[in-house]
Protein backbone atom coordinates (compact mmCIF):
# COMPACT_ATOMS: atom_id res chain seq x y z
CA UNK A 1 0.00 0.00 0.00
CA UNK A 2 2.48 2.66 -1.25
CA UNK A 3 -0.15 5.62 0.67
CA UNK A 4 -1.55 4.22 3.30
CA UNK A 5 -0.43 6.81 5.24
CA UNK A 6 -2.19 9.37 3.46
CA UNK A 7 -5.48 7.68 3.09
CA UNK A 8 -6.96 8.88 6.71
CA UNK A 9 -5.84 12.54 5.64
CA UNK A 10 -7.11 13.29 2.22
CA UNK A 11 -9.75 13.06 -0.07
CA UNK A 12 -9.94 13.62 -4.38
CA UNK A 13 -11.57 16.40 -5.51
CA UNK A 14 -13.53 15.52 -8.64
CA UNK A 15 -10.89 17.55 -10.35
CA UNK A 16 -8.38 14.85 -9.24
CA UNK A 17 -6.89 17.17 -6.77
CA UNK A 18 -5.73 15.71 -3.72
CA UNK A 19 -7.07 18.30 -0.87
CA UNK A 20 -5.54 17.36 2.56
CA UNK A 21 -7.82 17.18 5.55
CA UNK A 22 -7.09 16.46 9.60
CA UNK A 23 -3.61 17.21 9.05
CA UNK A 24 -1.58 19.51 10.84
CA UNK A 25 0.42 21.19 8.72
CA UNK A 26 4.08 22.26 10.40
CA UNK A 27 6.31 24.47 8.00
CA UNK A 28 9.35 26.12 9.22
CA UNK A 29 12.12 28.14 7.44
CA UNK A 30 15.72 28.65 8.11
CA UNK A 31 18.13 31.12 7.06
CA UNK A 32 21.57 30.07 7.42
CA UNK A 33 24.70 32.72 8.97
CA UNK A 34 26.63 31.26 5.99
CA UNK A 35 24.07 31.02 3.08
CA UNK A 36 26.62 30.96 0.58
CA UNK A 37 28.48 28.14 3.15
CA UNK A 38 27.40 24.35 1.23
CA UNK A 39 29.05 22.45 4.01
CA UNK A 40 26.48 23.85 6.06
CA UNK A 41 23.94 23.72 3.67
CA UNK A 42 24.44 19.58 3.32
CA UNK A 43 24.58 19.27 7.08
CA UNK A 44 21.52 20.86 7.70
CA UNK A 45 20.02 18.87 4.61
CA UNK A 46 21.52 15.78 5.91
CA UNK A 47 20.00 16.63 9.71
CA UNK A 48 16.41 17.73 8.51
CA UNK A 49 16.45 14.10 6.16
CA UNK A 50 17.45 12.38 10.02
CA UNK A 51 14.91 14.66 11.69
CA UNK A 52 11.95 12.16 9.36
CA UNK A 53 12.56 9.35 11.02
CA UNK A 54 10.21 10.90 14.01
CA UNK A 55 7.44 8.47 13.44
CA UNK A 56 4.77 11.03 14.31
CA UNK A 57 5.82 12.62 10.85
CA UNK A 58 2.87 11.57 8.02
CA UNK A 59 4.63 12.91 5.01
CA UNK A 60 7.04 16.02 4.45
CA UNK A 61 9.01 17.98 1.64
CA UNK A 62 12.69 19.27 1.54
CA UNK A 63 13.62 22.24 -0.55
CA UNK A 64 15.45 25.05 -1.22
CA UNK A 65 13.63 28.91 -3.02
CA UNK A 66 11.98 27.85 -6.01
CA UNK A 67 13.30 30.46 -9.00
CA UNK A 68 9.84 31.51 -9.29
CA UNK A 69 9.27 35.19 -10.37
CA UNK A 70 10.68 37.74 -8.21
CA UNK A 71 7.58 39.82 -6.61
CA UNK A 72 7.31 41.99 -3.41
CA UNK A 73 5.56 39.10 -1.96
CA UNK A 74 7.51 36.04 -2.28
CA UNK A 75 10.33 35.24 0.18
CA UNK A 76 13.41 33.85 -1.56
CA UNK A 77 15.35 35.00 0.73
CA UNK A 78 15.61 31.62 3.33
CA UNK A 79 18.29 28.75 2.62
CA UNK A 80 16.11 25.67 3.42
CA UNK A 81 12.03 24.64 3.48
CA UNK A 82 11.33 21.83 6.02
CA UNK A 83 7.60 20.85 5.78
CA UNK A 84 6.06 17.99 7.43
CA UNK A 85 2.59 16.78 7.86
CA UNK A 86 1.65 15.22 11.48
CA UNK A 87 -2.04 14.30 12.12
CA UNK A 88 -2.95 16.08 14.88
CA UNK A 89 -1.58 19.34 17.64
CA UNK A 90 -0.83 16.08 20.18
CA UNK A 91 1.76 14.04 17.47
CA UNK A 92 3.16 17.74 16.95
CA UNK A 93 3.52 18.67 20.40
CA UNK A 94 5.62 15.08 21.13
CA UNK A 95 8.08 15.83 17.77
CA UNK A 96 8.74 19.36 19.69
CA UNK A 97 10.01 17.00 22.46
CA UNK A 98 11.30 13.87 20.91
CA UNK A 99 14.99 12.65 21.39
CA UNK A 100 15.50 13.15 17.55
CA UNK A 101 13.94 16.33 17.44
CA UNK A 102 15.93 17.63 20.35
CA UNK A 103 19.51 16.04 18.84
CA UNK A 104 18.81 17.85 15.69
CA UNK A 105 18.15 21.35 17.54
CA UNK A 106 21.40 20.71 19.96
CA UNK A 107 23.61 19.65 16.78
CA UNK A 108 22.76 22.34 14.05
CA UNK A 109 20.96 25.84 15.94
CA UNK A 110 24.40 27.03 15.17
CA UNK A 111 24.26 26.60 11.68
CA UNK A 112 21.03 29.08 11.56
CA UNK A 113 20.29 32.82 12.91
CA UNK A 114 16.75 32.88 11.98
CA UNK A 115 13.94 30.44 11.82
CA UNK A 116 10.06 30.72 11.20
CA UNK A 117 7.47 28.24 12.13
CA UNK A 118 3.99 28.05 10.28
CA UNK A 119 1.72 25.77 12.01
CA UNK A 120 -1.86 25.28 10.90
CA UNK A 121 -4.79 23.14 11.05
CA UNK A 122 -8.09 22.68 8.76
CA UNK A 123 -10.53 25.10 8.95
CA UNK B 1 -7.83 5.78 -8.04
CA UNK B 2 -8.01 7.78 -5.17
CA UNK B 3 -4.49 9.14 -5.09
CA UNK B 4 -3.59 9.00 -8.43
CA UNK B 5 -2.17 12.11 -8.16
CA UNK B 6 0.33 11.73 -5.88
CA UNK B 7 1.88 8.56 -7.26
CA UNK B 8 4.06 10.67 -9.41
CA UNK B 9 5.57 12.83 -7.09
CA UNK B 10 5.77 10.75 -3.98
CA UNK B 11 7.72 7.64 -2.16
CA UNK B 12 7.26 5.66 0.93
CA UNK B 13 10.08 5.44 3.21
CA UNK B 14 10.19 2.22 5.64
CA UNK B 15 8.92 3.97 8.36
CA UNK B 16 5.58 4.70 6.38
CA UNK B 17 5.93 8.32 5.71
CA UNK B 18 5.54 9.57 2.29
CA UNK B 19 8.51 12.07 1.48
CA UNK B 20 7.25 13.94 -1.59
CA UNK B 21 9.59 14.76 -3.93
CA UNK B 22 9.32 16.65 -8.13
CA UNK B 23 6.82 18.82 -6.17
CA UNK B 24 6.86 22.82 -6.66
CA UNK B 25 5.70 23.69 -2.80
CA UNK B 26 3.46 26.85 -3.00
CA UNK B 27 2.65 28.03 0.67
CA UNK B 28 0.94 31.28 1.03
CA UNK B 29 -0.31 33.19 4.07
CA UNK B 30 -2.88 35.70 4.32
CA UNK B 31 -2.75 38.68 6.40
CA UNK B 32 -6.69 39.98 6.83
CA UNK B 33 -7.13 43.61 7.29
CA UNK B 34 -9.89 43.02 9.67
CA UNK B 35 -8.67 39.50 11.13
CA UNK B 36 -12.00 39.39 14.51
CA UNK B 37 -14.36 40.11 10.79
CA UNK B 38 -15.60 36.11 9.96
CA UNK B 39 -17.60 37.15 7.07
CA UNK B 40 -14.52 38.56 5.55
CA UNK B 41 -12.38 35.06 6.56
CA UNK B 42 -15.09 32.93 5.34
CA UNK B 43 -15.25 35.09 1.73
CA UNK B 44 -10.89 34.00 1.58
CA UNK B 45 -11.33 30.34 2.60
CA UNK B 46 -14.87 29.94 -0.20
CA UNK B 47 -12.55 32.12 -2.79
CA UNK B 48 -9.60 29.89 -1.87
CA UNK B 49 -11.67 27.04 -2.23
CA UNK B 50 -12.82 28.03 -5.44
CA UNK B 51 -9.17 28.99 -6.71
CA UNK B 52 -8.47 25.05 -6.24
CA UNK B 53 -10.09 24.67 -10.01
CA UNK B 54 -6.83 25.42 -11.41
CA UNK B 55 -6.14 22.30 -12.92
CA UNK B 56 -2.53 22.28 -12.44
CA UNK B 57 -3.14 22.22 -8.49
CA UNK B 58 -2.20 18.49 -7.76
CA UNK B 59 -2.35 18.79 -3.81
CA UNK B 60 -3.74 21.25 -1.16
CA UNK B 61 -4.04 22.70 2.14
CA UNK B 62 -6.18 25.26 3.58
CA UNK B 63 -5.81 26.14 7.51
CA UNK B 64 -6.25 28.72 10.17
CA UNK B 65 -3.51 29.38 12.93
CA UNK B 66 -2.80 25.87 15.20
CA UNK B 67 -2.92 26.50 18.53
CA UNK B 68 0.48 24.95 19.14
CA UNK B 69 3.14 26.17 21.79
CA UNK B 70 3.52 30.10 21.83
CA UNK B 71 6.92 30.13 20.82
CA UNK B 72 9.36 33.11 19.66
CA UNK B 73 9.81 31.46 16.14
CA UNK B 74 6.44 30.32 15.71
CA UNK B 75 4.31 33.12 13.61
CA UNK B 76 0.61 32.75 14.91
CA UNK B 77 -0.21 36.06 13.75
CA UNK B 78 -1.77 35.09 10.19
CA UNK B 79 -4.99 34.55 9.29
CA UNK B 80 -5.22 31.63 6.66
CA UNK B 81 -2.68 29.27 5.57
CA UNK B 82 -3.21 28.29 1.82
CA UNK B 83 -0.72 25.41 0.67
CA UNK B 84 -0.74 24.52 -2.85
CA UNK B 85 1.57 21.85 -4.52
CA UNK B 86 2.51 22.01 -8.22
CA UNK B 87 4.43 19.36 -10.57
CA UNK B 88 6.97 22.02 -11.83
CA UNK B 89 7.83 25.82 -11.74
CA UNK B 90 5.99 26.10 -15.16
CA UNK B 91 2.83 25.13 -13.60
CA UNK B 92 3.19 27.58 -11.28
CA UNK B 93 3.96 29.77 -13.55
CA UNK B 94 1.28 29.53 -15.61
CA UNK B 95 -1.39 29.46 -12.21
CA UNK B 96 -0.14 32.96 -11.42
CA UNK B 97 -1.76 33.94 -14.86
CA UNK B 98 -4.34 31.75 -14.81
CA UNK B 99 -8.03 33.63 -15.21
CA UNK B 100 -9.09 31.85 -12.08
CA UNK B 101 -6.19 33.11 -10.11
CA UNK B 102 -6.49 36.82 -11.52
CA UNK B 103 -9.90 36.58 -10.56
CA UNK B 104 -9.30 35.52 -7.06
CA UNK B 105 -6.83 38.54 -6.59
CA UNK B 106 -9.22 40.94 -8.31
CA UNK B 107 -12.59 39.66 -5.82
CA UNK B 108 -10.21 39.51 -2.68
CA UNK B 109 -7.00 41.38 -2.34
CA UNK B 110 -9.44 44.20 -0.62
CA UNK B 111 -9.41 42.08 2.09
CA UNK B 112 -5.80 41.50 2.92
CA UNK B 113 -3.17 44.06 4.19
CA UNK B 114 -0.56 41.53 4.06
CA UNK B 115 0.73 38.38 1.93
CA UNK B 116 3.55 35.96 2.40
CA UNK B 117 4.87 33.46 -0.22
CA UNK B 118 7.32 30.73 0.31
CA UNK B 119 7.89 28.87 -3.04
CA UNK B 120 10.29 25.60 -2.83
CA UNK B 121 11.56 22.89 -4.93
CA UNK B 122 13.56 19.87 -4.16
CA UNK B 123 17.38 20.03 -3.62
Amino acid sequence: MALAGLAGISKQSAAGEVKLKGALVHHVFFWLKEPENSKHLQQLLAALNELLKVETIKMSHIGVPASTEERDVVDHSYSVSYLAFFDSKKDQDSYQVHPIHLKFVEENAHLWNKVVVYDSVDV
